[in-house]
């Protein structure tokens, strides 16, 4: 007999993109038609080649192969701790930053620091299933805050929020610029979600991994201008989209002190500190890649441009709901057939792989999200021809 | 009014390190006689001069910036799996084995694969302090197994073991090579305690992060030969002390397929993958560094020889306890004085840094863990003179 696996995790769903990985056999790549993969949120561009060469010299160094302290190096956390008071227009210190493992890793801590079993957090719908899944393993209630594509305009709404909090609630999470959908929360739906936690004495999480990727010049919001953001407001941060590192694994947070005490216990226990050579290299971006961060950022913002242009009649009846960032949220002409269905018979018929709105959450059947930070604007013109024939 | 912090990390202690660290700037240094840090478990010696450049130039390729599989690259998890199969005679797949960022990332997903809050695991006792705080935060309760210095020569003792196993146990962890003892079981202690787990339907944590440090040509126990390792053994590993790479953060299990289901989905959580270069350098290790690991391996075993000399004639009453792979257990002379006044009057009065017992567990008042990986032979000598004059 086997041992008995810990419920929560016999309760936590598969990895999505694996299932929808196990689709790709069956592509319909022809030599004219190669497979447009627009599955996972990958940076399609190298890291900046000044970068690995920097980094293949400090990998001699042999100090890079010890340890680092636990919350990251007091140089990197120092740096990001001014590069988010630059960004944010506000003074955020060294100790209230921490370098983390990825933008995941920083979820997970403060997540285990705010909340036990038995505990909810409302979590913006659609959302990174990540998140939810992290949640469910540890015994809390991940509570959908549904965010309609109509009216709502995919935008979390704050009054129906505090109808959703109980006294088991700890947090509220948001993503913006979100993943899956793309869109970008405005300042002031921000500050209610703040003004809101602030008044029933909870936190607000808000991953702002794809904040990078917000027109130049853009103050992503104005929350880190109150003081009072230090009792309730966690920033959570990756370094792996803007600077194209997903392998490296470094992220951030930024929280007060009482969760940053919290935090400290966290990250010793998990993994004693983030990969050395990982935050010289988030440090490394900092300090020298300000220039070609802001030609990826472009490259982007050329490729919604694309977006806007291959979605404009409609192709095949597929609409564009929502773009920004790395993603755009796409509703499929099919109100009879589930999102699934319709991924799939996309990879076969026109080896376009995106992936199915329910694994984002409920009410998502009719959605479809594409990472398009995988595909050039060529790429995306394809996207329409091939949505228009099939 | 500040945020609820998740009672499991407030009931957590603090990392102990950092507290002891903070006796370092009243450390009594002269010019003949420099700090002797015995306190953190790092290799004193910088990674491979071979490895180091190999990552050199591969961290220039692009493809290491990106994402590996979940479970680790494929590569890695063959050769580790390979390796396995060499060291402990025994088969083991590719499929039983995951790469995990570090052995405490190792771990702390296993535990949390195992056990929920209200569970309980048998922690042997004294204990590496991270595993009990995971197990706090966890909301599962750590019941310790006490391994007495005395006839019980500091192993765990599996008759006891059964006594303490309630409907509530999910588990039993050792550490062998012990941290913080040096203790090394005996695969016959090793086997009665597979025999338990699997009468009692729990599984067994071995933590074996020190095994390379054994006298070469050592099967370090027998339990993957035994095909029912599968349902019940976890094997944690860790390539930070072995190869010098604690800055990697690179480290594995081993586990049967219902296990590795858990982990799988627990991984893709927390950390996406570990470090591509971290396990590039692992795979390295593997590859070519057995000669240099094996010298490493004898710098060790002569520090325990110059270990015997220096306690040869319990200078200053204080007493060898045990010894072996990168620790040392003492006892010191004093019935009336607790473990943290004796180590923190060494640190002022001799500039010797060693971690006081009850960082450890209960009943460890008498007891200091000296880290000898960190000191070479003279350091080792030296240390034997500063305890007489103490």
């Amino acid at each position: 007999m086997a041992i008995r696996i810990n419920p929560f995790i016999d309760a936590t769903a598969e990895p999505p993109i694996p299932e929808a990985m196990s689709w790709l056999p069956e592509a319909g790549v022809t030599p004219d038609r190669p497979l447009l993969n627009l599955a996972q949120a990958v940076p399609s561009y190298p890291p900046a080649e000044s970068l690995r060469e920097a980094m293949s010299k400090a990998i001699l160094d042999p100090v890079t192969a010890f340890y680092t302290p636990i919350l990251g190096l007091e140089t990197l956390r120092k740096r990001f701790a001014s590069r988010l008071s630059e960004t944010y227009d506000a003074p955020v210190w060294e100790s209230e930053v921490a370098i983390t493992a990825g933008g995941n890793h920083a979820f997970c801590m403060a997540v285990l620091a705010l909340a036990g079993p038995g505990d909810e957090i409302l979590v913006a719908e659609p959302y990174y299933f990540n998140h939810t899944m992290w949640c469910t393993m540890q015994g809390i209630t991940p509570v959908a805050l549904p965010c309609e594509a109509g009216d709502g305009g995919l935008l979390p709404d704050p009054a129906r929020a505090e109808r959703l909090i109980t006294d088991r609630t700890r947090a509220i999470l948001l993503v913006t610029p979100n993943n899956p959908t793309g869109t970008t929360y405005p300042t002031e739906v921000l500050e209610a979600f703040l003004d809101l936690t602030k008044r029933r004495n909870i936190a607000l999480l808000v991953d702002e991994t794809y904040q990078d990727f917000l027109p130049e010049g853009t103050v992503p919001h104005r929350l880190f201008q109150d003081p009072a953001w230090r009792d309730h407001f966690v920033h959570l941060y990756s370094f792996s989209k803007a600077y194209s590192l997903t392998g490296y694994r470094v992220g951030a947070l930024a929280a007060g002190p009482v969760l940053m005490e919290a935090i400290g216990k966290i990250a010793d226990t998990i993994t004693i500190c983030p990969s050395h050579i990982g935050q010289l290299a988030a440090l490394y971006g900092i300090d020298h890649l300000d220039a070609w961060k802001g030609a990826r950022r472009d490259d982007m913002m050329r490729r919604v441009v694309a977006l806007d242009a291959a979605f404009a009649g409609t192709p095949g009846g597929f609409r564009l709901v929502s773009r920004g960032a790395f993603f755009a949220y796409i509703e499929h002409p099919y109100p009879d057939r589930g999102a699934k269905d319709v991924a799939r018979a996309l990879v076969r018929e026109q080896a376009v792989f995106m992936l199915p709105g329910p694994i984002f959450g409920d009410g998502q059947e009719r959605y479809l999200r594409a990472a398009f930070a995988n595909v050039d604007e060529d790429g995306i013109a394809d996207l329409g021809r091939r949505l228009a024939e099939f």
